[in-house]
């Protein structure tokens, strides 16, 4: 049916959100159904206040730009909506003529939009309703990844192969190299790809879907350290001991209730300078790990415009209440294919790093997840001289 | 005369010093009169204790990998020499016949070589010594530019595009990224590069030359924060007061005497929050400033490489006691040339960034440095989107 169409973005941007963003709108300036294409300014808070953005009214050329453009060009926030705010948004749909709804987000985002397509539904008001799959940490389930996370995991890859060739350069040093990932070490395990590439260094990787124990952890810096010299170790920022508590956070709560990490990677390097007598570094890579364009992966990239333009193809074909979701069909070459999985299925659920791609010791990561995470990084890493 | 050549890197590395290595070793190779192509592992401190590279005895294709290999592919040091260092060094340079020698480096590192330039010359040992100069922080006196800084400076100037548009997708967030830079504000200003491109965004920026106010910091955060949506604030990680002190160190000294700085960016970002009642988030750009290769500027790496093999020439031409200084020809297109300077003249004195570069507040780069800085970075800098 005829009627305007509502895009809006959930958490925290990625390097190709906006590329999601141009999918939607391309597809949808294809079809006449759709009248008006609305942006959310700043996520749901945006639907909550009615501020939208008209996307007829904008410059194509900028638009055109929007797949090479990171972070989010509406905005997006972090709004966990309460049960009173949803009677609201529908109200608001309502009056602005939105037939057609898509949250571009991770799991709670998911969750938000799973209630939304409910409650359009159930209250009789035709509105389709799709989320469009968005997260650096990869931890969506039933999608074979997430994009964002390509992009995010070449990142990775590259500063770990740089940050490795740095504290290789003097002797007698460790650094640990902190990442992003709360629950799932996807990107810290990411900083593996790059191994592949001249000199076999050492590295250790550690997730947090292994309970950290810090007694074994000083084993192994001990150990390692006297083998080789300059040791690259990588730590998710969720890093949990056996009772599931963060080794090191803020001491806050986001508005999702989940606690906000930060400071593993100094926290233990102060540990090991302190209990050790070694000289360790402390690096975050910080918001550059979701921001950044000179690594962004052209995979990635061309996925989150496939994905959006899906999106909008689904809506028209009269499907409600799913999520877009990436299947893979072959490594190398690599191929994809977009299905539709029902969103009460994603919604809150989180996939973790499979516990059987981490080595025994807990402290490293298979060459099963190699031939997973290499094609979705795009082009080839580049090749580094071994040291003289 | 014929004898051995000796290479050794002094301080942190850069992008590009393994491209001044390549130029230093595919130059050597094509003079007779060097016999031994010889690179101190670890500095300095490899040179004392013989620790002998022999290049002649590597493998070819790992040594064309060089330029595009970031660190120091043979180490590195931060060791200062004592006053009974240098007769050793002396011994060790006669024992090994080493007839030419270059030590690629910073400020401290080009002291050093003036001294063993000095020591062979009153010693009567025939040894010719020319210092490549090398260092991100552009703070080299007697040289347009560092070979290093482009590379440095592009890595700032993409990291303050993504890390902008980051901050401008959520209301009322001002964000505060901290760049290298102790003394000199030459990496800071080059986050300004990337603000031709879009929207015209907000940035401020302070820089070390500056002495550093915090209730006027505090002023413009608060009058930028009620005018824009997404504030980018700059800060080099050596800002001091008007009595010269750090406004933000760890409370150490490196072994040169000079203060290690650190956490400037966390510190204003928690005065920001305590005393304006704004949210502030803290970004520390770190090693990956001087190590990232994804941001490794091509006409950086090329002039890195010219320098190198030019140091070469010159000691075949008999030339000593002096360090290889690029000269600017044009802008647009860019065109540089070599030329030699004393090493008494360069050593331990600091370039800082020209005053007259600052605009009136304290607070921002004028125009005149993008001419200066733009063509160093190399390739055109990504346009991207403005926000819809």
């Amino acid at each position: 049916m005829k009627g305007n169409l509502l895009v809006a973005h959930g958490g925290g941007p990625t390097a190709v959100i906006n590329s999601s963003l141009y999918g939607v709108i391309t597809e949808a300036q294809k079809h006449s159904d759709i009248e008006d294409i609305l942006a959310a300014r700043y996520g749901i808070e945006g639907v909550l206040i009615e501020d939208f953005i008209n996307i007829n009214k904008k410059n194509q050329s900028n638009i055109d730009l929007l797949p090479g453009t990171p972070s989010s060009a509406i905005g997006s926030c972090r709004k966990k909506l309460t049960e009173e705010d949803y009677p609201i948004l529908l109200e608001i749909f309502k009056k602005n003529n939105i037939r057609y709804f898509f949250y571009n987000g991770g799991n709670d985002s998911m969750d938000t939009c799973n209630k939304i397509a409910k409650l359009a539904e159930k209250s009789g008001y035709e509105m389709k309703v799709i989320g469009i799959p968005k997260t650096i940490d990869n931890d969506l389930a039933f999608t074979d990844h997430c994009p964002g996370f390509g992009s995010a995991a070449r990142f990775v890859a590259t500063s770990a192969m740089d940050l490795a060739k740095e504290v290789m350069a003097r002797p007698a040093h460790v650094m640990i190299m902190e990442t992003m990932g709360r629950n799932a070490g996807w990107l810290a395990a990411s900083s593996v790809l790059g191994k592949i590439n001249g000199e076999s260094r050492p590295q250790l990787v550690y997730l947090p879907e292994i309970p950290f124990d810090m007694d074994s952890f000083l084993k192994d810096i001990e150990t390692w350290n006297s083998k080789v010299t300059g040791l690259l170790v990588v730590v998710s920022e969720g890093l949990a001991d056996k009772n599931g508590e963060m080794i090191a956070h803020r001491g806050l709560v986001d508005s999702f209730g989940h606690k906000t990490p930060g400071g593993v990677a100094q926290m233990l390097a102060d540990t090991i300078i302190k209990r050790l007598g070694i000289n360790a570094w402390a690096e975050v890579l910080g918001l550059l790990g979701r921001t950044s364009m000179p690594t962004q992966s052209s995979i990635d990239r061309d996925e989150a415009i496939a994905v959006g333009k899906f999106a909008v193809k689904s809506v028209i074909e009269g499907k409600t209440g799913q999520m877009v979701a990436i299947e893979r069909i072959s490594n190398y070459p690599y191929e994809f294919a977009l299905k539709l999985v029902e969103l009460s299925k994603v919604a809150n659920v989180e996939k973790k790093f499979p516990l059987e791609w981490i080595n025994e010791e807990g402290n490293g990561i298979k060459e099963d997840f190699m031939d997973y995470c290499m094609p979705l990084i795009g082009d080839p890493l580049p090749e580094y001289a071994s040291y003289l």
